[in-house]
């Protein structure tokens, strides 16, 4: 008898992505050459994989998707020859939020992996309470990332995490990148790696319960201090309602259109950038006109970064003033963009620049 | 003292659209040589614009929206020298339906709108009651439109009624397209006007209350047993809880972003297309498989339609089975496409017909 469909199926979404890991390592000199060996272990008899294999890391909150995420990770890498670690956060919000880390360290070693490790982070302020903490966090995992010199670390977002990134985009009204929620592969050469992200927070959930795992409830997640938890608990149940159970699913289809549109869009904007710019690097206003206005829009946007704007602040009303500049020419004056970069229109050409 | 902001929003939209109307017609010869005259009229004086001049007509179902822009329409018109007329489409799916549409045109009239007619429509069932109810009006309209020689027709879709339609396209998963909300202009020659797209409802709402204008609210818009009913009443009410009041405007911005992002991509993937097929008109896969995933996908959808494939049944997952034969090719075996369309890779290229 095989193992309960809900933990064949995480398993299955890490096997694929630990091949993936394999597949991508820079030399194959760093390719395991030898597959793990039973050993004896303090819980019995493990799979252990050699200790100069390369290591993937697990990032494990405690909660039911990175407990299933880690534990899936904890049986597939010994059998592809990889070694297995994880890394828990405490972010030093709750009180006792130390000992819990230390006791999801625990029960990370208690599933076999090594090294594992519970790291503090100071939570700072900027952007608010939920970016604040991911910054930190995503920052500790780079440090650990490079600490233990490992290929990847596996993050245990799942298709309801991502039809709620998708929501939160939305409500930002800034075009398609913001809807194309989290990628499956980010960070730099890839380290950051999301095997749940077409799986639902279901399964992950019925995987620790028939395997016994204890999992721990962030109070977080049902705070309604957060938009998240308040999109989680009633804003996505109401338009499931409304919609029909298949939003979530399609809320995470539309992630992935979203970004492939996104990434060919911004690969044509940043080709037709150079054929703008006349001799001395300036836009040309009438060479901007004759483009579509969704690779127009992009060239000014990333013009503006470039000149200084801070991404984060440059709305697309703001863009869409600029474009006015060449779609709607009646002698305006400058603009002022977020970062003290000012954007006119001089004699033909578009000049945007940090005044 | 000027009037109601509410009347002056109303109005300024309506003004702009009709000189853009203006703007567009096909012949100087067309265009108003002489501006309205004072006439004396059942309601004492009115501007009449002269018989010979264009015609703009406004769809009028009575609810508060429709009713805010005939009564714009009526006050704009002849300002510029245009004739204002409407119509408004009994579906027939209401007792009383009948005398409710004699009620409307009679309020039309007494706006001075002419020449105003209520038309009688079959609702089908194709695609559903809210689907079938539409197509027949947009027939209903188009006959009018050819009957009475009109340039346009003005409809009076909102912002709130365009953050609907999105999330009603997002529900669907099938990519940026369908997120696109309603057009500004559409039909043939531009004949759909909506020029309330970017004014709430509440706007709409008000104008023809200090306008004394009687409206009335159609129950489907409160019936749960519509989507949209059900989305206006209760899921985007959450969602504003859950993430701000922002949202309908967020929402109605993602629109128009994904609409220029839709038109670039489908022009990209127009011009694409001739460069992916061989000699005998075949989609080669190599050159299908160099292009940007967004462009590929949309230039394999269109030659499924072109085989034959119902544009309404093709959806997202169609198109990536077929992708796979480009970008997984292990030897699958013909994929069946709706429309009884095949698609199968032989020696390289790309077939895709009916079968």
């Amino acid at each position: 008898m095989g193992p309960h469909p809900a933990v064949a199926a995480i398993r299955l979404a890490v096997r694929r992505v630990l091949h993936d890991i394999l597949n991508t390592l820079p030399t194959s000199g760093e390719r395991p050459d030898r597959l793990a060996e039973r050993l004896p272990s303090p819980l019995g008899s493990t799979l252990v994989a050699p200790p100069e294999s390369p290591l993937v890391l697990v990032a494990c909150s405690g909660g039911a998707d990175s407990m299933a995420l880690a534990s899936a990770l904890a049986f597939e890498a010994p059998r592809l020859g990889l070694r297995a670690g994880g890394i828990t956060v405490d972010h030093g919000l709750q009180p006792g939020s130390d000992l819990r880390a230390e006791e999801v360290a625990l029960r990370m070693r208690g599933l076999g992996l090594d090294p594992v490790e519970s790291v503090s982070v100071d939570v700072g302020r900027d952007g608010g309470p939920e970016a604040a903490a991911r910054d930190a966090r995503y920052a500790a995992l780079d440090a650990a990332l490079d600490r233990h010199g490992a290929a990847a670390v596996l993050l245990g977002h799942t298709r309801d995490d991502q039809a709620e990134t998708v929501l939160l985009g939305l409500a930002r009204g800034s075009g398609i990148r913001s809807l194309s929620g989290m990628a499956a592969v980010s960070g730099a050469g890839g380290r950051y790696r999301r095997p749940f992200l077409h799986l639902d927070r279901q399964t992950a959930r019925k995987a620790c319960m028939v395997q016994s795992l204890p999992v721990w409830d962030d109070p977080h997640n049902t705070d309604p201090a957060y938009t998240r938890s308040r999109l989680r608990h009633e804003g996505l149940p109401a338009l499931e309602k409304a919609l029909g159970k298949g939003v979530v699913e399609a809320l995470a289809r539309t992630a992935q259109l979203s970004r492939d549109d996104a990434d060919a869009l911004d690969s044509w904007a940043s080709q037709a950038e150079a054929s703008v710019r006349d001799a001395a690097g300036l836009l040309e206003c009438a060479k901007l006109y004759a483009l579509p206005p969704a690779v127009r829009r992009r060239i000014l946007r990333r013009a503006a970064i470039e000149a200084g704007a801070p991404a984060g602040s440059l709305f697309a009303r703001h863009i869409e003033e600029v474009d006015r500049l060449i779609t709607g020419w009646r002698g305006q004056g400058a603009i002022n963009l977020p970062g003290r970069v000012v954007a006119q229109r001089q004699g033909g050409r578009l000049v945007i620049r940090q005044g």
